[in-house]
């Protein structure tokens, strides 16, 4: 198994695996490679020598999964480096949108097998510095089931998944696109816009000083690398810029509202419908079985289930109560 | 020292006046009140019968200050309690909105002696049974001083929130509306048209199921109840919908941003402003002291700053380092 890129994620993969290997040294080894000397000798200073290697052809070598954990603008270097080795085996990757890397990969190398996948999971601070072996425990992990992937190979990474304790929602690398630019990319940009607005004239600094709780949990994200969220955002530009305008519908919504003559009954329902959704979050449900085909495995996904354990002809599943969609 | 409210503000400053009177006998006694029979009831299993008042009349019988604590749609029925029985000594309050208070106040109230106050503290549930003694610890109250506020009565309010632990920010009514509009009202808004968002079709039920930290920590306070997110953000209309139409204008400007042919390149420096700014929140800053005149406490207030301990002619305070307000 080899992990390119030894961020955040990348490395906090390498640590959970490497522990895994250290626990039961039957498994599969692993080994990581990072394009930045100076990660790969921290890595290497708390795994090892061989927990890293020279380069990326030494990496994957005899590898049977390769796992790309590489920010979106450093994917097309990996991808052609990886056709440049001559690499053909199973490909996933932990990037935070789908559809862009589906297009390189298939553009690029389209004989390796690939399956998008997305881990859940992160922190307002990147780096192996700040990699965690436990960042991905239980965590929701979207893994893409497009038209072009065998099924096969997706239970092959599902299963993965599922042995590093993952919850593996089955989507489409569009529809997956579509739920996190308004889970994770439309919250990223209104981090940003609460933050640089309390700051603004007048009263900015008087805003600062008084801010508490709302205000640090609303704008946790905004102390994120910008160059990430960027990546992650212009990325999934469309996608966003759907979401963006319903927001901002949502947000002249409320506005109409406060110019009523009874604002505080106005906004008690419009709030309401929230606190009712925000309530039953994280979704939880009943246990299912799913068969283990294209189609029922996208339902689930769809409805907001997970696979939580793979058999020889089903999976195990949770299916979560239905959300009613607010009209 | 009379509180009137009971709920998860007024609780627990009662139950942290009764821990600070059981660890030293001499200070001055407290005593609750709540319309709520069955929160009376509450609070006298807690901290016994003597904690609490039968009426309203009985709880403000002799007391040097009365604490508002009630939501803000109930201060007109309390301060015209409060009139009824006569009170005329000093007042403050724990409303999250101050210049409504002091309309209500100053014309159903005159001769009460009210300095408003906001310990910025609270939790996504309410009542009694949350309330919590360490709750007001260390934070940020301000304290409004008004042009008919008498220096020495806010120096008394001043002095018992510094004995409580508190950061005193002293600013005018208008002030602290305009900066909490922005740091507190505007995020509660947000937070629930993101939790709605999130639940709309098509992908709701995925969105909802792959949704991990910055959906968590941005969407909170949406699990609120929203009769009392209502009443605060009504409460605040004219000055939310300024920072509302702000936060609209700032989203567009991110969207522009999205649309062009590099918008990576383009996002960066917009989320580098926040970045800048969040990294440096919450603010620190060098202690300085003040002379106890209207005009420095207010520059101090507006600079960001908070009092940290009086003295008889001046006061220590912390003055942040000044944060550069985006162009």
């Amino acid at each position: 198994m080899a992990v390119l890129g030894l961020g955040l994620i990348g490395g906090s993969l390498l640590l959970r695996l490497a522990a895994d290997q250290a626990s039961s040294p039957g498994s599969p080894g692993s080994i990581g490679y990072d394009a930045d000397p100076e990660t790969r000798a921290a890595v290497a200073q708390r795994l090892g020598p061989s927990a890293v290697a020279p380069d990326l052809a030494a990496a994957v070598d005899g590898a049977d999964l390769v796992v790309l954990a590489v920010p979106l603008p450093a994917v097309p270097i990996v991808v052609a480096a990886l056709r440049d080795v001559g690499y053909r085996g199973l490909l996933t990757d932990v990037t935070s949108v789908k559809e862009p890397v589906r297009a390189i990969v298939t553009a690029e190398l389209p004989d390796a097998r690939w399956v998008g996948g997305h881990p859940m999971a992160g922190k307002e601070a990147s780096g192996f510095d700040v990699a965690d072996p436990e960042l991905l425990a239980g965590c929701a992990w979207a893994l893409c089931l497009d038209n072009g992937t065998a099924l096969a190979d997706w239970l092959d990474v599902a299963r993965w998944v599922l042995g590093l304790g993952g919850r593996v929602t089955p989507l489409t690398a569009i529809e997956h696109d579509a739920a996190v630019a308004r889970i994770s990319h439309l919250p990223h940009l209104v981090a940003a816009a609460l933050t640089t607005g309390a700051a603004a004239e007048p009263v900015g600094p008087a805003a600062l000083g008084l801010a508490a709780g709302s205000f640090r949990d609303a704008t946790r994200v905004a102390a994120t690398r910008a160059a990430l969220t960027a990546a992650m955002c212009g990325g999934n530009a469309a996608a966003l810029i759907t979401e963006l305008d319903s927001l901002v519908e949502r947000l002249e919504e409320a506005r109409e509202l406060l110019t009523t003559t009874d604002p505080v009954s106005a906004l008690t329902g419009w709030l309401e419908t929230a606190r009712a959704i925000r309530h039953e979050w994280p979704p939880h449900g009943a246990e299912t079985r799913t068969p283990l085909t294209r189609h029922d495995l996208l339902a689930l996904g769809r409805a907001g289930g997970w696979l939580t354990e793979l058999h020889a002809d089903a999976a195990t599943a949770v299916l979560p109560k239905s959300v009613h969609p607010p009209t």
